[in-house]
């Protein structure tokens, strides 16, 4: 653990939300209780005069208001996005950036038009090989003033299942989730998933604005070119059991059959099954993994019948994945602290 | 500003949300943007099988489903709810617990049944001094398990417009703002507005549990007895102008007018003006108060036009009450870190 956080540190935890684990017990996180992550400041977006900008290597642009966006072939999708750094504060050495623990997730119902049709409506000229969302939120990174933006690989726009979403659990956008609207990209970590979008640029070149060239990789070294962080690592988390104490957070349960659920997620290979560890994670046993009913894009829950007895235990989960990979006990450090998909630890007291 | 912030302070940080001030832009704040703070862990609750009981000293004790508390007259109010330990972050020397700057805080719109009028169904009886609301949620404190309760002085009930509230900004309580029913005590502190809410007791003894006798008291050692906090103090915030820096949330300017805007509320004398200063406090001028359409318990608007010259500065705003109180420069210190109502700093770098 870091000696103590920084108050820039806490300055970002302060604004940032993290999704109190006990919400996991719902299938669809509540607005409000989804976690959220903002680079810079909530834009203030007047939506009448809002326009979505289509442009590029395009055959025709396109501009077109929230009411032709609305107007377009919609889908709804279940997705559970998570934030590239979520488990960053525990990393070792310490990374400084906004201080995850393990709350930066959350599951929602995303409404809107697929990204794909609209790419295919402004007709990709040849020679394209990436697709750029540029948002309304404006801030300085690495000493330099930009709109946040990040980019897509072609093939990943047409073959994947994006969607530019101006409604989240049956309403409108939020301010603070895109409004008016934003991509959702199922399966890709939340910095993919830009927010305010103003516009859509179809490139020749690869983007190398700062949140490609310089954030969200895997590095080793500040040197290194390193690569791009892209699909969600397999995680599973718990509801802590019991009750908790309110400064440390530390738990205590009854004696007896406790029943321990969460869920478990990944946006490779699929979740196979989910273990449960009480002693730290030197012995495993398989939980229960509840049906798939949320959709490809979403977690699944899980539950184990712990039979808990007096003393101190440490609980922890893991997910292993059709491709037989599994989550690690420890995490590997990288230069941005990303992707932290090591299993969750919790301390509990069981009282007799 | 402390060294560190500790694991356990921004496990707390963490899983409680501040409100990002540039959401000082909206009248009512939106769902999500409202800060949160859950003293233990935030409850399921059964809304079907849910009653709120009413008894202690009173005539007929009351057994409520959620409906008989909708079909009772109803009233609704714009209430700005603060953390009293909104701004207990930079207070020296370190207070360890929720380690606030100062985005706890909030404004919604409650819609709900008056606490005075179901006293009086139920009658109370000679000899009440309290009313105690206990909440569903469970936890530690001080080494004792709890359920989360405060008091009223039965006369701040009878003069007050405290309401249980069943609904924000048109919607159904979600889960993390007490659903399916809260307390909303207008002008007081957050922790009064008891979640979850199961029970209402008339005492003839005051309460005297851990969240009454030992936390939110002013105290200057921790063998002291205190004041119990009540009445938000005074206090108004900037929206940070111009863009962050996404680390440092320093901000950048361009040179010119620039229009400060901000909230200004208080729980006790009403606020009378604000001033703002672009030199950290030296000097002051007048800032153009809103009008108070959105009520005596809500925040009112204010606004300045700053001519911005190229350099550094750092703004502050003060509001100033009818009694001719005004906010501090610094905060007294206190053992609990509570109603800390120093005036905001903020630094920015103006271009040119």
């Amino acid at each position: 653990m870091p000696d103590g956080i920084s108050l820039e540190e806490l300055q970002l935890a302060a604004r940032n939300h993290g999704m109190p684990l006990e919400a996991l017990r719902f299938d669809v996180t509540p607005v409000g209780l989804h976690y959220l992550l903002t680079h810079y400041d909530i834009p203030d977006v007047d939506a009448e005069a809002w326009r979505l900008e289509v442009d590029g290597l395009v055959e025709r642009p396109l501009t077109l208001s929230l009411d032709d966006v609305r107007a377009r072939p919609a889908v709804e999708a279940a997705v559970t996005m998570e934030c590239a750094g979520n488990g960053r504060a525990t990393i070792e050495p310490h990374v400084v950036s906004q201080p995850w623990l393990l709350e930066a997730v959350g599951t929602a119902r995303w409404r809107g038009t697929p990204v794909a049709g609209m790419l295919e409506e402004a007709g990709v000229r040849e020679g394209a090989v990436e697709v750029l969302f540029t948002g309304l939120d404006r801030g300085v990174e690495g000493g330099e003033e930009q709109d946040y933006a990040r980019s897509l690989p072609l093939e990943e726009v047409h073959a994947g299942d994006a969607i530019l979403a101006y409604e989240v659990n049956g309403m409108p956008l939020p301010p603070q989730h895109g409004f008016p609207l934003r991509l959702v990209v199922p399966g890709w970590y939340g910095m993919t998933s830009v927010k305010w979008l103003g516009r859509i640029t179809v490139l020749d070149v690869p983007f190398g604005g700062y949140q490609q060239s310089h954030s969200y990789r895997l590095r080793q070294h500040e040197d290194e070119e390193g690569v791009s962080l892209s699909r969600i690592q397999l995680r599973s988390l718990m509801i802590p059991p019991g009750i908790p104490e309110f400064l440390t957070r530390s738990r205590v349960v009854q004696a007896g059959t406790c029943r321990l659920e969460g869920r478990a997620w990944s946006g490779g290979a699929e979740v196979a099954s989910v273990e449960v560890s009480s002693d730290g994670g030197v012995t495993w046993a398989l939980a229960e993994l509840g049906d798939d009913a949320l959709g490809r894009w979403a977690w699944r829950s899980w539950s184990f019948a712990w039979e808990a007895t007096p003393g101190e235990h440490q609980l922890c989960s893991r997910a292993i994945a059709f491709d037989g990979s599994a989550q690690p006990l420890d995490a590997p450090w990288n230069v941005g602290g990303y992707a932290n998909n090591a299993v969750q630890r919790i301390p509990v007291t069981v009282t007799g």
